[in-house]
């Protein structure tokens, strides 16, 4: 069984506010991402705005993490710690509003036998979500600061890759990102 | 390693608000549960009103349920997936103010080879916060609406008691009841 472990904590001080609430072809932004998770057991990691963003996630477990600012490993624990009977988890940015179900299963679905973790690529660059076999639950407990799990995996052997769509490397830090996902939308829609 | 399920969901029908935010004795009832669990790993079950107890848990980790409407059993069984690999956990009512560390400390003592669960009792009436052994983990997370964990210890023959004092029974279920137990911390600190 995998369970989603939905980042949603960070200040987005590169953006200046909160950039999960923002809308992206009408939609929030982290209900777009929780779009993609349909059916899939989740927990979402909340900090900075937690109240504000409690509003939107009515139907879902939320986490609040009162250590937030320490970075995304205190976050990706406390996930952890609910999902430590599960075979793997996946850590999902909760500011990918591209991201789809179908590239969630993909990522899933790569998944095989020697792999202890599938990170999702687009022209050979290295995006998210990330998934982790609970063989690195361990080790991912141990991360420190702002360290994610990519950090963890890299350089490992028995990582496994999968090429996926822009989707994967787009995520919101700033003003700029956020124009550009629009603008990517809007390409699509009059294909 | 002992963790607390502190359950904090509740719409207060009966009490007409958000009982665990007014103060007594100078302090939000929460906070006084709080401290009463000093040191100890907890996490705080909200619901009904998420955002306004948020203000109040600033340093804790709070798991949102989004299913608070369809009783205790759901919001302990979050807790508990945060508490899988503990020993035991204790569950904590956070309506009742009067509960001290050193009763907390006192439950925790109690425990002994033999005993699936530890029960505090005032004058033979059984109270909270109960403590329940890992053996009982799964039982507790199959249990359904608005049952606590009380109703799975009854008539079992492997619980244990430990007998304290009034604190262990006094919640707050009514404003009666904020007067009574306002008067009782009028008495003890006039003695």
């Amino acid at each position: 069984m995998v369970g989603a472990i939905v980042l949603a904590a960070g200040e987005g001080r590169r953006f200046g506010g909160n950039k999960l609430i923002v809308t992206v072809d009408g939609k929030p932004v982290i209900t777009r991402v929780l779009r993609a998770l349909n059916g899939i057991d989740r927990v979402i990691i909340v900090g900075a705005y937690a109240e504000e963003l409690l509003h939107y996630l009515r139907n879902e477990v939320v986490i609040y993490n009162p250590d937030y600012r320490e970075g995304i490993s205190t976050s990706i624990r406390l996930g952890l710690r609910f999902f430590q009977d599960y075979d793997a988890v996946l850590i999902v940015l909760g500011d990918m509003p591209l991201i789809t179900r179908e590239t969630i299963n993909k990522i899933i679905n790569a998944y095989r036998e020697g792999c202890t973790a599938v990170i999702p690529t687009h022209k050979g660059l290295r995006g998210n979500p990330v998934l982790i076999h609970r063989l690195l639950f361990n080790e991912l407990m141990r991360l420190k600061g702002d360290v994610g799990a990519r950090e963890l995996l890299r350089d490992r052997a028995d990582v496994c890759y999968v090429e996926c769509g822009p989707e994967v490397i787009m995520d919101i830090d700033t003003l700029d990102d956020l124009a550009r996902i629009e603008r990517i939308i809007k390409e699509y829609s009059e294909q």
